[in-house]
């Protein structure tokens, strides 16, 4: 039995094989590939691209959808019902969207990241602000062939976090910023009581890759299953459960650089090495959305690697690795890489500002969705509320609002998901916490298997076989609040800068 | 005008973006991939083959060359009307060979290939035997599908040598064997004349790796449209015209094995990197046979990085990197280089001795094929052949008859290419010495740049434009014949060992 079933699955996996063969020409292009391939490049993903979509959205898998489904009924088995039902979603999702839409998106929003790679260049807005509005008027159209009951946004927010709302975040997000901001300013007016200056020097990047590597296969990534380049931006991607590569960068004079990003791609990695071999070359094999993948990449990084616990057992090994620390305590070390600082860019926000970065965004998007946001007045808005929210004013749209790629790429109702990600990382670590109650003592002697065990069977085997909120819900026992996270940064931070 | 063609490319061009997104697969399989994860890469290469056969073969393509091919005969466009009949000869060669005897000799040939490793690990060809007569078997039942009028050798050797007889390749590898034996004595009798003694010691990976990259540079492969890895067995292999990257080992007692081999596999990038635009993402657009394809890099490998000209302007360079040379004279180090040694191994053999390795496979296939030689009896067939010809006996299978991956590949009627390659190589060299008489002086300078010039309009820029019979004698003025190849041996070798 399970006939029609097999025949979907046959399907789904080339159609997957597909899109996995089109990342490894991304992963390629971002790490390896010479630059006089760009445009041979740039033509085989459009065709990959188009190759997968046409498989997928073609009658026959139309078909052996149906076919599966209603055997499904009769076989009630349950990891066999995931990949039936992801896979009717994700078809439903496609279907959609008219295949002239996405082309004229695919192409708009590749000119208007060239648009914006050039504006960002000479700082100049005006270059970006007509593609901004282009691709504004296409995430609005989009929404519109999505479908959505209450709030516009929310079309676009499912495409990255299925199932949340945007009442829920906003929620959310006034909650956090009430309480974050009042924190920022105790902070900053007792930011003498932390300096930095031991991260500062010069590390050498075999040493510091050596180290990353060690402390990555620590935490439990198989290096048998994935591998380290370099990048200009890290990324985690896969070309199947058995090949989950990291990126990183390197900055010899700032220890931060590296080693906190390859553990936050550790932590998106081992999500998708975790994931059941069951969904293998499936659309249920990947994690689950943006905020849960992002939760994993952020406890890895901020709550087991920024902790004062774990340090316990990595000081010596970077000691013995970079000698110059073994001038510096290891409690100063500590506090130097917990360092909370109001800054411009988000990607190197600490993590109590962190999310101020993302409701800027946030609220700007729905301003600029709704109309009441015009384009030319972007630059004005986006440093009134970093000056609001976080005392400090861009002094050029280069470092302002035009530092992210995501608008130019298409990519509007995505930012939440970062926020989300640390909310629910803490969310869940307090429940393994429960779970596991010498949890973090157990950092101290190198001990993360307990914790990566209780991940794999909580969140990462499932990959994409619940709804965000229904797994966040399983695995913490509530639905996702603000107040997790605002209880741990006040605790920790409260602690660091004795306030 | 031109309707059908544009329609026709439009197909092209997506197969060949498959196709080398299949290759890209390959590439990182050999370079980067970790060791977990060659399952899924097999299934993605396995899924990635079947679409691009699926669309090549499909009645739409076939409907698509009909219209362009009846359109072409109006417009009369010699690039677009290459791009057809090469596009229609590959789709009347694929339509011959049944998708089941295809997909049953992947299964065989893969299955083989497994038992070869053993094989070969284990030194016992009695594992690999019935594999061999297994693919042997395939390779008759081949040769039945894509028919032959003279000799069943001709079908599979047209796979790789479109165009070329047996009875040709019989002819000139008689004629070639009569005259390098001899030879071969002759040398051997005086072999205490030349030691390459030179060559051996310790030669730092980065120093060597920087000077072949140098070299490479100078000979005009442009690292702009490629790279260079490291892989097990050196390789060419593209991507696009302007994607074309080589791979290396590294042997760090020994200088000859990177630097000979990068600029054998250099030759073959030159080809591909040099062929016309036009034929981008079409069949048309690579090398035009895998004789013509090694005429390249045998022609950069030796008569340019082996003669004693070149050497006027890299040996500084040399000695410059490895100051150990200091104490070598030129001379010295050109005859070491040149060293002619009788061996068992085909891929390390010297200019020589080469032909007379292929000679042997040649031969043995012709008689597996007419069935005058048992499976059983191919490791005594072949230890008397190399007795015979090459004056050594292996000790053993594993650097005897099992030395190659080709006839566990299934690659039968592959092996006389490399030999024809050598021939190609000089009886091009000496018509290009023609239409440039200071060529060789040159290279004393480092100009290497009117040799490039001169192959990529009469060879590289056309791709798979002409048959290989008609563009060896557009170019050469000849048809191929091993008069020059003779001519070049016992003049230089003569020479080197005072004959």
């Amino acid at each position: 039995m399970g006939q029609q079933f097999d025949l979907l699955k046959v399907r789904l996996n080339e159609i997957s094989d597909v899109n996995h063969a089109a990342s490894l020409l991304n992963w390629d292009q971002e790490t390896y590939m010479p630059n006089g391939a760009a445009q041979s490049r740039s033509e085989q993903l459009g065709t990959l691209s188009k190759i997968s979509h046409e498989m997928f959205t073609s009658p026959t898998t139309a078909k052996l959808l149906k076919l599966a489904a209603a055997e499904e009924t009769t076989m009630k088995n349950a990891k066999k019902a995931a990949i039936v039902n992801i896979a009717k979603r994700d078809y439903d999702e496609a279907k959609k969207l008219p295949s002239e839409f996405v082309a004229e998106m695919a192409r708009v929003n590749s000119q208007a990241t060239h648009a914006w790679i050039d504006a960002r260049r000479q700082s100049k807005f005006e270059l970006f602000a007509p593609w901004l509005k282009k691709n504004f008027d296409l995430a609005r159209r989009a929404a519109d062939y999505l479908g959505y009951t209450e709030h516009i946004y929310d079309a676009l927010l499912d495409q990255y976090e299925p199932g949340m709302k945007t009442s829920e975040v906003t929620t959310i997000f006034t909650d956090l910023r009430d309480q974050i901001v009042p924190l920022v300013h105790a902070i900053v007016a007792n930011k003498d009581r932390i300096t930095d200056d031991c991260l500062h020097g010069q590390f050498d990047k075999q040493v510091q890759e050596d180290l990353a590597k060690k402390v990555a296969a620590q935490l439990g990534y198989d290096f048998n299953r994935g591998r380290m380049d370099y990048t200009a931006h890290p990324f985690c991607i896969h070309f199947a459960i058995d090949d989950v590569r990291i990126t990183t960068r390197i900055d010899e004079t700032m220890f931060n650089t590296m080693f906190f990003s390859v553990m936050h791609e550790v932590g998106h990695a081992l999500y998708e090495q975790g994931i059941s071999h069951d969904y293998d070359r499936t659309p249920t094999g990947t994690g689950c959305s943006l905020g849960l993948h992002e939760s994993q990449s952020r406890m890895w990084e901020n709550l087991v690697c920024r902790s004062r616990e774990s340090w316990v057992y990595f000081y010596p090994q970077l000691c013995e690795a970079l000698p110059v620390f073994k001038d510096t305590p290891l409690e100063t070390f500590y506090k130097a890489i917990n360092k909370v600082e109001p800054s411009l860019i988000r990607v190197e926000a600490d993590e109590v500002t962190y999310n101020l970065h993302i409701m800027v965004r946030f609220e700007m998007e729905m301003a600029m969705l709704d109309g009441s946001l015009k384009m030319n007045d972007v630059p004005e808005a986006w440093n009134a509320k970093y000056k609001d929210y976080l005392g400090v004013v861009p002094e050029n749209d280069a470092v302002g609002c035009l530092q992210d790629i995501h608008w130019s790429n298409g990519l509007i109702g995505y930012f939440p998901t970062y926020a989300l990600g640390n909310l629910i990382s803490v969310q869940l670590f307090d429940r393994i916490k429960k779970d596991i109650p010498d949890l973090t003592d157990q950092f101290k002697y190198g001990e993360f298997s307990a914790l990566l065990a209780w991940l794999r069977k909580h969140i990462h085997q499932h990959g994409r076989r619940y709804l965000p909120p229904d797994l966040i819900k399983r695995a913490s026992g509530k639905n996702l609040s603000a107040k997790p996270y605002v209880a741990y940064l006040k605790a920790k931070f409260g602690a660091i800068y004795q306030l």
